[in-house]
């Protein structure tokens, strides 16, 4: 590992706009911005992937490894990844810094608690939960409804048993009422702040989400209950991109992780600014497979932002072909042509799909140790049957030197290909139930969208609270294009059940409930916790 | 501010050893011990406190201030404190950095979110809670009586609403219990952490903390739990002392701060070692008044570290002996001869009780504007009648300027005065009744000691649990002697009554709780986080 000051300077950042967090971590300072802001952008490539299964694709292992090999062949290259929550790294996921030799370091601390910023996230969140509670109990002044408030708490820590509870009881403790927590990722703060310009912006961002509604049904915002500031004054270290190096000295940006249902799912925009100031090529990536990470990264951060990719990468295995192709979760490794056939349907779709955004895609085979070759093959030929670029990647194994074949590819598309014209999915102007019309029917492929009673009073109070112009962001299982989980490959003809919409108004969007979303995850019979060791040196075994 | 640096070396701190948080907050790395450990110890002065009042006595203050008046006239000095928890500075308290010209900086940092350590007890804590729940939802095979769980949840943030709760409500959610938040200070984790001596102790302390009982009453440790190796890898940063400084470049260990009632209230044993070998002299202090403060910081602190203070310097303010003579919280302005004679004897009492240690005394007279100089008069007169040495001390005002006249005092009874004979008030072989007795009698001069029904169970589990020679930690009141609020001045005749006794057995104490304890704190109807701004260029105001 270099020191982060070296790795920084290296990229061209002075020692005076980088704050050092131990050696190996630092923080990008603001007035860094004001020096890089009116160098040109460099070009972004979005990584993402077929709908997850449970072999894993890759797409984290895929972005690093991609930047490693970029930077090999001489291009200037810069990651910008999400930061992992410590829930899943200790419940069921394990770590989420890449593997093998594509990885970001120090991983362990990445893991763990990094700069602080996840943590920062929680604090804020919670201190509008209290400040809310004790608006109750000091006599409720904002009238606010206890039945309706919807601001929750929020842990980074998968515990189920937070999900649903009752707070408040015992003498003096306040309104006895139902209520919950959430894992720190689903807040909205964190949505916020990966989607925010500016620590302004974030303010102002903050101000307007929503925590509940009063007695007569009016919205009342997080405004309202003057924590705001103090919120802001929270989260004024966490608005600052964390700088890390890959296992090859590539700068990677490591910054904000929402969800990828209830929220967009994408790192934050702060950070992919500043990277592609950085980078002559910027590698990104967005949560769960193409329906739902990339087109919330299109229609929700790049509208948002500004941002236009020039590329996108789908990243692909001979497994989870098969597995879309409804071999079975034991049956992966066996050869199974007519499975791998079956599931190209999925891959397809998703190519097609990235196209109706303009932007140009590569298909990015990532290698697992035991494919067999006749099935590597059947894919790359099914590929160039469908005319879009495919590479193999094996960064796992190799690093980037595993990565140069799809570089080549990448840069290739970039600077011979049809250049991209991006445009997002849907038009500003639709209404909410036109947009979500437009995804499920072009993108999922769904015939159509039916609206639960309880859907359509939310949406009929969004228009009468005239904002019913709203972005959406779908909250559907990952697994399907349909909303249910076990429909794979490219299924027709479904109707989308929407249960419910919520408002994420700081955040920007409405969010689409289709099916159960859960926003706490459990832990699992083996927590991944149990297999984590550290030495009385401090050094950590069993996380990543 | 110098760069943190800068303080390091001036303190003979080589670069290797520190890692920075940013350019003014740094951590001491276990290397540095392997340097320093061979060094002979400076003097330890532990500053202390007559029973608090509303006013406030400044004992960080004085902390602060000595240090940089020590420094000042030459004697290298260095300050150890307890870090400030996020609850109530945002709740009730503001900051806990100092004040005036007596600060630790950067002050906003050390209040919000520091290096980040109580979010690491916090998250250590609330994985340990989550795998407890998860092994009731897997089948318990450890046979847990899901009705005698001890081991809570915490949250850094004053929130009443979470004291009582119902957990794991809703389908598959989990066994339907009562359970509860306290605040992370309150963590028998950061007991654990500010007794632990390295890495490995602490390991073996979370180990033996008790989250409850078997369904054949038998106690069950973290241990069982699987998670007391993650749960270290979580604190393995926090464990590193942090170094920051005052305002006239001091040097200033900051590390722990656990609950002052429940728990013993010191800053950290590693950071108090640190100190000891970076400094002549080493300035620190303890939880509320000098019953509670300094009866612990003797008998649990010193005693598990092997530390022997030198001297005590017992902070004294006009206002509060005024307080404790029966004056008012709105009449402490005004001129009281003779609230001020009666609430000297507050102050003789906690002199003659620091007496019993075999530690030297010191009155500091904190002095604050509008004190009437003829009441200052009084209060040192009355000093010199009791043979106990004092100084008026101006650092608010003045910073180490202001307490030249502390700072000579201090290394007269240092050098010139009788030498400290330190000895614990109690020994190790009493049971605990026979040490809560010997507590009561002899510090708090009450006649008896009176155990409720529920106190007796326990001390009768805790005897069949071999347990009964624990050390104690009482969770008493802090305004009086006694165990009851309003009985000011130097009470007697009273008995305590033991509501209950509670085992930490990480940080090796039964926890002695008289009176309502109240272990999460609520916010008021105008909660310091209302006062709290932060500009566009993340400075902060209001905030200390």
């Amino acid at each position: 590992m270099k020191r982060i000051a070296e790795v920084a300077a290296q990229a061209g950042i002075a020692e005076e706009h980088l704050e050092l967090y131990g050696k190996y971590k630092g923080k990008l300072a603001p007035s860094l911005w004001e020096e890089l802001k009116d160098r040109p952008n460099g070009r972004l490539v979005l990584v993402t992937a077929v709908n997850p299964t449970p072999a894993g694709e890759g797409k984290t292992l895929t972005t690093i490894g991609l930047s490693q090999a970029l930077n090999a062949c001489g291009v200037k290259t810069v990651a910008a990844l999400r930061e992992p929550s410590l829930g899943p790294c200790l419940g069921m996921k394990g770590g989420a810094t890449g593997g093998g030799r594509a990885q970001i370091v120090p991983a362990d601390e990445i893991n763990l608690h990094f700069t602080g910023d996840i943590h920062a996230v929680t604090s804020a969140h919670n201190l509008l939960a209290a400040m809310i509670d004790n608006h109750l109990f000091q006599g409720n002044a904002l009238g606010l409804d206890p039945q309706r408030i919807v601001w929750k708490r929020v842990m980074d820590m998968n515990d189920r048993s937070l999900r649903s509870i009752v707070t408040g009881l015992g003498d003096g403790n306040g309104p006895v009422r139902e209520s919950g927590f959430q894992i720190t990722t689903a807040s909205e703060i964190m949505a916020v702040l990966c989607l925010c310009s500016n620590l302004a912006d974030l303010r102002e961002r903050l101000g307007r989400m929503l925590v509940g509604y009063d007695r007569d049904g009016r919205p009342v915002t997080a405004e309202k209950l003057g924590a705001v500031d103090a919120m802001t004054a929270l989260l004024k270290e966490a608005v600052k991109p964390n700088l890390v190096q890959t296992l090859e000295g590539t700068p990677v940006i490591v910054h904000g992780g929402p969800f990828a249902n209830i929220a967009h799912g994408c790192s934050s925009v702060i950070g992919t600014r500043y990277a592609l100031k950085l980078g002559d090529v910027v590698v990104t990536e967005a949560g769960f497979g193409a329906d739902l990470g990339a087109e919330k990264f299109m229609d929700i951060k790049c509208r948002q932002a500004g941002l236009a990719p020039s590329a996108a990468v789908l990243v692909v295995t001979v497994k989870s072909l098969k597995y879309n192709g409804g071999a079975g979760k034991e049956e992966l490794y066996a050869p199974n042509r007519p499975a791998l056939l079956a599931g190209l349907s999925n891959l397809e779709r998703h190519v097609e799909n990235l196209g109706k955004f303009g932007v140009p895609v590569l298909v990015a085979l990532n290698h697992f140790e035991g494919d067999h070759p006749a099935e590597v093959e059947e894919v790359l030929a099914a590929c160039a049957r469908l005319g879009v670029p495919a590479a193999l990647s094996r960064v796992w194994a190799e690093g980037g030197a595993g990565g140069q074949e799809l570089a080549a590819a990448l840069m290739k598309l970039l600077d011979e290909g049809k250049p991209a014209a991006f445009a997002p999915l849907y038009e500003d102007e639709l209404d909410i139930p036109a947009k979500i019309t437009k995804i499920v029917t072009e993108i999922y492929r769904g015939s159509s969208v039916a609206f639960s009673p309880a859907a359509k009073r939310s949406l009929a109070m969004i228009e009468r609270l005239g904002l019913n112009k709203l972005q959406v962001c779908m909250a559907k299982t990952p697994y399907s294009f349909s909303d249910q989980p076990r429909l794979l490959g490219a299924p027709e003809g479904f109707t989308v059940q929407v249960r419910d919409i919520t408002l994420s108004l700081g955040a920007g969007f409405a969010v689409v409930i289709t099916g159960s979303i859960v926003t706490m995850p459990g832990l699992p019979a083996k927590p991944a916790a149990e297999a984590v060791h550290v030495d009385e040196n401090g050094r950590i075994a069993g996380l990543s």
